[in-house]
């Protein structure tokens, strides 16, 4: 059955958060351990899906320390291989296959320039594990399917322990246990993102947008489904949207609303009105009761990226098999791909 | 006539960029007297295309430092209202306008978390230069088309002052006196632009890729294409390009790689062939004779994103002339956009 891999591994994430929920403590004293004292800042470093987490994990860092976070820039120290001086920070590298050369290149580099460096990998024999000094491995098991979910999802939740080591945040260890579960529930119900799909059916461009902790989930979706169909879905932030492409979403493309119930609500229902008022087709991911890909009530804002990541897998896995696409073997995508 | 507004604004774009080059040790002299000591990192504050230039100014100013430099997060300081310590940052808001009130709001939030601040903005009396200690002014003139041009090429060289303020970069006076002439070359060549918009008649997508010190070039011509025309063109990093959606581009969507013939050079030829041998129509913008959108061979490397950014306004107003659109009157989009 075409999608049986990408489903499965989607199954798999309740039992991957759980692991990782109950070694969370464990991994953010692995962290502090590790940590620059005084902390200039937090850098992640990662590319492709690994990027969105990467994202995530720059607001959850600069949320809990106060100072700015930093998503760095590959090139720079390959290509154009600059005199860096990173004393002070930690660099996080991230890498689903642990084997993407750039990464562990550009995280040996930075060592040598001075940065503490922690490898958030799924595989810990890997190149970009062995460039660290310290590892959390998500322990998700091999992933099979090309479009990486079970991957994302923890290295959601492993950001989020970098950034609790670094500083306090808004969510604590209960609000962590709560997580498993709450993805169960929204992988039990799949007819909501069936549903969407339907909507979507003509659709061959579409917007998700989100506003703060949301916009690397709102990324993620877009990425994920651009990846299982081809389609171009592009993830935004709310501001940004509004400031421009707006005018195309209105113009035909639907729009996806991330929102998390937090401090964004009001931008993203302001912005939801906006685009329809325009006859855009909008539809919300949210944990009010009446929207398309419902989000569950118990989960804490701050970490509702969880869930939404998961409602953007099954929507892209629902708009692949309406379309008779195999989310599978998508044209063009492999695992690893070297940049160096 | 349509595109009039955006034309004799492109046009104005040499002599915007004269002035600015004349004042250029100016202003790079006013940055250093506000520069922090010891300079923890540089961070840009910005939003839309705005965020392009600030992407350039990221790469040149950690290029200059050696320190990793940063793109704010608004939403941080607005939605969530942190606790920010930016002691020893240097700040730097972009705003065509000056008056996108989430980055007045912001950076004075900055200021206050300890950071100096700079505006680099086209009206010195607006609420954004109000906002920072010291203020570089674009001195454009009004800009009255609804796609940025002049604003944006004159932000990406005020950038440079910043970084050029910070650190040693690898372009000096006499690089910055070339580039003037070689933009005026540019625009007295149209007739590559309109070959290249007769090739993408029927595309409804495209992907403009680059690496490195280009990327902001890449992401502020695919912004004009999808402004002037309502095409979903999507930015993006050579290297995440063939991550992954390069499936996409192979499909139908054509391609534009931007090169400035310098380290990220063979990357480009690498992600041309393999885009190319899956059927993809691949275009190039380089200093090479034979691209199909010429750079001046005269420009400085590091420079390249100024002409290339011109090429790019040349292809937009090229296909909105042949798709009959109005580029001065595109639907929804707006100057100025009110986000909190």
């Amino acid at each position: 059955m075409s999608g049986e891999r990408m489903r499965a591994e989607m199954q798999d994430q309740p039992m991957v958060l759980e692991r990782l929920v109950e070694r969370f403590d464990e991994h953010v004293a692995a962290v502090r351990a590790v940590l620059p004292r005084p902390l200039a800042g937090v850098a992640f470093l990662a590319r492709g899906s690994s990027d969105n987490a990467s994202i995530y994990g720059r607001y959850l860092a600069e949320m809990a320390t106060g100072r700015p976070a930093s998503l760095v820039a590959p090139s720079l120290h390959t290509l154009y291989a600059i005199d860096a001086d990173y004393a002070g920070w930690l660099v996080v590298a991230l890498s689903q296959s642990g084997e993407t050369p750039e990464i562990a290149t550009v995280c040996r580099r930075l060592r040598d320039a001075g940065a503490r460096t922690v490898a958030i990998v799924n595989d810990t024999t890997s190149s970009v594990a062995a460039a660290a000094e310290l590892v959390i491995p998500l322990a998700a098991g091999p992933e099979r399917a090309v479009p990486a979910t079970k991957t994302v999802t923890a290295q959601f939740l492993a950001v989020a322990a970098v950034a609790a080591a670094a500083g306090s945040l808004p969510f604590g260890i209960r609000d962590l246990q709560q997580l498993p579960g709450a993805v169960r529930d929204v992988l039990d119900d799949f007819v909501a993102a069936e549903a969407l799909a339907e909507r979507w059916d003509q659709a061959e461009r579409a917007f998700v947008a989100a506003r703060g902790l949301l916009l690397a989930a709102a990324l993620e979706v877009a990425l994920k489904v651009k990846e299982t169909t081809g389609m171009l879905a592009e993830g935004i932030s709310a501001a940004d949207l509004r400031h421009g492409p707006i005018a195309a979403a209105g113009a035909g493309a639907p729009l996806l609303l991330l929102d998390d119930g937090g401090p964004a609500s009001g931008d993203m229902l302001e912005l939801g009105a906006l685009a329809a008022a325009r006859g855009g087709q909008v539809a919300r991911c949210s944990p009010a009761e009446d929207a398309d890909l419902p989000l569950p009530a118990r989960t804490q804002q701050a970490l509702a990226v969880i869930p939404a990541a998961v409602r953007g897998q099954q929507l892209a896995l629902a708009l692949a098999e309406r379309r008779r696409l195999d989310p599978d073997a998508p044209f063009g995508l492999s695992k690893v791909t070297p940049t160096s």
